[in-house]
C-alpha cells in the first residue's frame, strides 16, 4: 500500500479537501513519519482561508499542516540521528545549513529556511516526509496529543526565556495557546507579578489557571494604568506581545518601566505607529523581536518544562477531531475562544 | 559685584534675551561655576523658538542652556566631592538620587529627573549653579571648548557602546555632531564596516572625516539596498539612528541583519510606523532606545576618547561666539549643516 | 541619658566584654540608631577569637557587629533619605562615593570601603551610628529577627543571581545559612533540580526543607559523580560554592559542564590548587567571585523575597540570646550545625 | 597514484618518520584534501617527544598534525557544502554532531569531539581525509601560509572576543604565536592600553610590532605592580593569560581590578594554586576558560582579520620548512623564541 489520506490545499482559493494521495519519496537525508496527532496553527488558517499571507507562499497543490508527532517508519540512507521506530516531533523551520546565520547558531532564523507545510509538503496526512536535519525525538511514551503542540509551546517558552523575568514583574498581552504557555513558563521562573490581558474572558480566565496573578480584558481596563498601579508606578519590568494586536504593542510598551524589556511575537496585520521617544528613547527600553524557537536550546527547555509539569501542556489543547473533520476544525480554531485543536490523520 | 550676564527665556514666546541678573544662590550641596564655554544643543533651540517640546516643559523667565564647561569658583557647606578651583563639565540630567531607577545605577534615566536648563536655571550665563551631583571634574588642561561639548560627545559614546560593534557593519543614519561622534568611536571600537548617511552633503563628507567608510545621502541613495549590498545581501550587524528622521527609523531596521542590533536616539516629531513582523518579529532584532549618558561610565569612556585622541573632538566645533551674539548662533545651529555651535559668556 | 550598653572587643586578644560606653556622636551625613536585633556572623567570630583575619583588620577597643535591624532615632543635618522614626536595615560595606567603582555602579566593590564593624564601630550595642549612604529602610511591620539577617540573606540572594538558574541543574555546596537562601532562590528562581551539600546532616536536612532535591555530605557522597549521574552525565548547569572549604571548589568546578558557571563565594583560609586545563579552559567554564551585596539591586531582590514568602527566612534563624549571653551565643555561633544567632541589645 | 608521503607517529615513543603511505580512503562524508601548508603546534611536540599527555590520546601508528591548508581533490557522495577545487582549511575540533553541547550551538566543546592528528589521523602527509564538517573554505587566493595557520590565530582571535576590551585596558600574558594574535585583535578592537609579557625578549619585541604600549619580561619586571601603576592603582580591566605558565596565572589575577575579567587559554603542567578569596572572590572577578575556535563564529572574524589587516598574520610564521626537514622544524619550534614553523608536504 503505498497511499495515504491527506489534507491537500489543492486549488488558489478558500478551503481544502481530503484527498488520496501518494506517500511521499524519501530522499537521502530525509525520514518518513507516520503521523500521529497533528495540531493546527493560525498559519494553516491562512492557507484555508487563502489570505494574502498563504497566498505570497504558498503553491497548491500541496498537503499543508506543521505541528505534528509521528513515528518514524523509515530513513533515508544518509539519516544517522534518527531511526526507525523513534517518536518524534519536528521543528517547522528548515534552515539551509550553510549560510552565516546556520553557521553562527542562529539556524532558526535562517535566511533561506523552507517552512514545513508552507514552502514544502506539510503533515496534515497519514504520512509526511521530514528532513532528519528538523527531527526532534521524544521519550517514547509522549502522547501524540502532548508531541503535537510541542512547536507552539516553543514559541511560548523561546518567548519567555528572551528576556529576564527572574523576580520581576511581567505583563503578557494574549492568551493564546502559545501566550498561556508563557503566562505559566514565566511564572515558573521566578516572576513575582504577571499580568495578563486577553479580550476573551474564558482565555483571561485560563491565564489565571496558568498562572498569572492578574488577568483583564484590554477592553475594560487600561492595561498601562494596571501595569503602573500594580508596580507603585514603576511600570513592568517585562512585557510580552502575544496577540498580534497593534494596540496591544502600544500597550506593552507604555506599560513597561524604564530600561526594561519588551519581546514581540504577536503578528501584526499590518504598520503599527509608536510613539518611539516618549516609549522607547526615553526610556531606554530594549525591543527583542522573537520567532520559532531556537534550534535545540528551546527544545531541551521544553521538554525539561513537560517533564517537571511546571506548565500542564495538554491543558492548552481544548478539541481534538479525527482529520475528516477538518472542516469543523478549522472553523472551532478560527472561534477565537479556542485553544489548540488537534486532528488525527487516518480518521 | 554679585550681577551677571544671561541669557533669560523671559518669556513664552519665541526668542530669547540677554539680561542682568543676580548671580544665583547657593544651596547646601551646590556648586557656583564660572562659565567659560556652553554650547548650544538643539533643546537650546527648541526653547528660542518656543516650540511645544519646549511649552510643556519650561516656565519663564529662567536661565536656559546646559552644555557647559567652568570653574568652580563657590562650594556649598554639604559638597565633599569637588573643590574651588576645579575645571568641570556637568551632566544635564540630575537624578533624584533616591527612586528605584538611582539606587540600581540608572541614575541617568530617574523618572524624577531635572534637566538642567530645562526644569532648572541654565548656564548660559556668566555664573550658574549646579548640583554636586552633577559635576564631572575634568583635568585643568582642558580646552573649555572642548569641556563645553563633552556632554553631546557623551550621547555618541553612549550609543557606539550600546551596540556590540566589534568587527561588526554599522549603519549610522545622521551625522550631525552626535552621530558624527558615533561614527568616529564605533570605528575606534573595531567596526570593520561604517556607512553613514545624512541628507547634507557636507556632513556625509565629515562623516568620512570621522572614520566613515561610505558616507551617503538618503536623498540620492537606497540605504537598505546599499547596506545589503555592502554586507552580501545580509543587512548590516549594528544600525545606530542619530537622525531623528521617520523615515530613518525604518530604514534602520529594514538594512538590519537578522539577529542585529538597532540603538535609536535621535528624536522624531511624532509616531513612527513600523512593520514590526518583517522587520523586528522575524529577523529576531534587538532595538534599544539610548538618552543622555550612564552616570558615570559614559563620562570615563568620554575622557578616554578625548585622551586618547581615537576621535578628534574640536573637529565637531564649527562655530563659537561671544554670548551677545546669541541671535546669530542660534541662527548657524538652526542652519542644518553646522556641526557644534559653542557660546562664551561675558564677551 | 547618654550611655548604653555595647559588646566591646576590649584588647588585641581573644574574647569581647560587654561595658557601658558612651552613645556615639553623629556626624553630618549619619544618621543614630536603636538597635533592635543584632545577628552574629563569621566575622564577628573571628574578631572574637582574634584571628590573623581579625588582627590584620580591627583596631581594639571598638564595638563590633554589622547585621542589624533598629529604629532611626536621629540624623545628621545633612541626611536627606532617612528620618527618625523609620526603621532600617544596613549595608555592611561603605563605600567611599567617589572612585572610579563607585562610579559605575559597583559600590559594593569599593577598593577603598569601609566596613561596619570591623574598620568603624559597629552595632552589638542599644545604639550606633551607621552613614546614611548604607542605611536601608524597612517597612515598618518588619520583625527585627527577620531585618537582622537581610543582609547575610542579601549574599545568599546575590549568589543566585550571579548565574543564570532558569531551567538549570545546580549544586549548592555549604548550607549554612546563606547557602540554604541560594538554596532557596535558586528554586524560587525556576533551577529545575538543586542538589545540595554539607558536612552537617542537620544542616543537609534543612537544605531539603529549602527546596533541594538531592542533599548529601560529601564525606558520603561523591559529589561529582552525583552530579554526573543526575544529569546524564553532563554535570550541573551552575555550581555555587557556600561552604569556603578548599576541596568543595574543585568539586564544584569538577562537577560542573562544559560552558556552565561556576559561582564563589565561601571564604577559603588559603590558596587553593585548581586543575585549570581539565576544569576550566577545555570546559570554557565560567568562574564568578561575588561578595556582600549589590547597592540596592540586591536588597531590592531580597524584599521581594521576603515579601512572596519564596522562601521562610525565619526559619534561618536558629537560636535568640539577650545580648547579655554573648558567650554562650558565639559558642553556638561556632558550633556548626547552627543557622543565624540572633543578639537582643539592651537585654 | 595511490600512495603518498607522509610524517607518521610510528611507535609509542619519542620521535616520528617520514614513511610512504596510502592515500586514505573517503568516508561517505568526508572530503579528500591535498595539503598545501600545514604548522607545527604544541600538540605536535607532545606527540613527537611521546609526553605523557601524548601518551594518554594518541594511538600509533598514526599520521599526526592538524593545522592546514590544502585543496580538496576528492568528495565523498554525502558531501554538499564543499566541492572538488575549493582550497580550505579545518577545524581540528571534529563534534559528534548529537550531544547536547552540539546542538545548543557548543560544537567546540563537544564532550565527545575527536581531535584532528590526535584521535583521528592528520595533515602532516601529502594527502588527507577530513570530515565535511570541519571543513572551512577559503578565498581561492588565499596564500597556502595564511590558510594554515589560521586555526591557531583563532584561539588568539576567540580569546580576544571572550572579555570585553573595547576602550580597555589589557595585560596579555605570553607572546606566542597565539598570544601574539591575542594582543593584536584586542588593539583593533578598541583596548586603550595593552600590557604583553614573555620571558623572551624577542617575543616581546615583536608584541610591540603587534600593538603592545607596553611588553616587558616577568623575570624583570613585577608584573602586578606594573599593571597597577599604568591603571591608576585600580587594575587592568581585562587579562588574558596566553602562556600555559601557572605563575602568570597569579599575576593575571592579582592585575585585574575588581569585577574585571580574566580570560585562560594557555596550558598549565599541573594544578595551579590560587587565592580565591583576595584574587578573586573580594574582586568579584569574572574568569573564563577558552579553548580551540567557535563554530563558525570564530572563523568569520578570523577571515574578516585577515581580510582588514588588522592584523598581518604573516609575520606570525618564522620559519618554513619542506616537510622532508621536519627534524630540523620540531626542533625550531621547540626553541621557545620561533613563531609558527610551517611545513610543506610533498617537499
Amino acid at each position: 500500500m503505498d497511499t495515504m489520506q491527506a489534507l491537500v490545499k489543492a486549488r488558489p482559493e478558500p478551503g481544502a479537501e481530503l484527498s488520496t494521495e501518494a506517500i511521499p519519496q524519501l530522499k537521502p537525508f530525509d525520514v518518513l513519519v507516520r503521523v500521529k496527532a497533528a495540531a493546527i496553527c493560525g498559519t494553516d488558517v491562512h492557507i484555508y482561508d487563502w489570505t494574502p499571507y498563504a497566498q505570497a507562499r504558498v503553491r497548491p497543490p500541496m498537503v499543508f499542516g506543521h505541528e505534528f508527532c509521528g513515528e518514524v517508519v523509515a530513513t533515508g540512507p544518509n539519516v544517522t540521528r534518527v531511526a526507525t521506530g523513534d517518536l518524534i516531533a519536528g521543528e517547522t523551520h528548515v534552515p539551509c545549513g550553510h549560510c552565516f546565520l546556520c553557521n553562527t547558531g542562529l539556524e532558526h532564523i535562517c535566511k533561506d529556511m523552507k517552512i514545513l507545510g508552507v514552502h514544502i509538503p506539510g503533515v496534515f496526512s497519514e504520512y509526511a516526509v521530514i528532513p532528519e536535519s528538523v527531527a526532534w525525538k521524544l521519550p517514547a511514551d509522549t502522547p501524540p496529543l502532548v508531541g503535537a503542540i510541542l512547536e507552539p509551546v516553543g514559541v511560548g517558552v523561546h518567548a519567555a526565556y528572551a528576556a529576564d523575568v527572574r523576580g520581576a514583574t511581567v505583563l503578557v498581552t494574549g492568551c493564546g495557546p502559545i501566550g498561556l504557555t508563557t503566562v505559566g513558563v514565566v511564572k515558573s521562573l521566578g516572576a513575582r507579578l504577571v499580568i495578563a490581558s486577553d479580550v476573551s474572558e474564558k482565555r483571561a480566565e485560563l491565564a489565571r489557571e496558568f498562572g498569572a496573578d492578574i488577568a483583564v480584558s484590554p477592553l475594560r481596563e487600561d492595561l498601562v494604568e494596571l501595569a503602573r498601579s500594580a508596580t507603585s508606578g514603576l511600570g513592568v519590568d517585562v512585557a510580552i506581545e502575544a496577540s498580534g494586536a497593534a494596540s496591544a504593542v502600544g500597550q506593552a510598551l507604555a506599560s513597561t518601566r524604564r530600561a526594561g524589556q519588551v519581546v514581540l511575537f504577536g503578528l501584526m496585520g499590518g504598520p503599527v505607529a509608536l510613539d518611539l521617544v516618549e516609549d522607547v528613547i526615553y526610556k531606554e527600553l530594549n525591543i527583542k523581536g522573537i520567532t520559532g524557537r531556537e534550534m535545540w536550546r528551546t527544545w531541551y527547555q521544553v521538554m525539561e518544562i513537560v517533564r517537571s509539569g511546571a506548565i500542564d501542556v495538554k491543558k492548552l489543547v481544548t478539541h481534538e477531531f479525527p482529520m475528516s473533520e477538518f472542516e469543523e476544525a478549522i472553523r472551532v480554531a478560527k472561534s477565537g475562544g479556542a485553544g489548540k485543536v488537534v486532528l488525527y490523520p487516518g480518521q
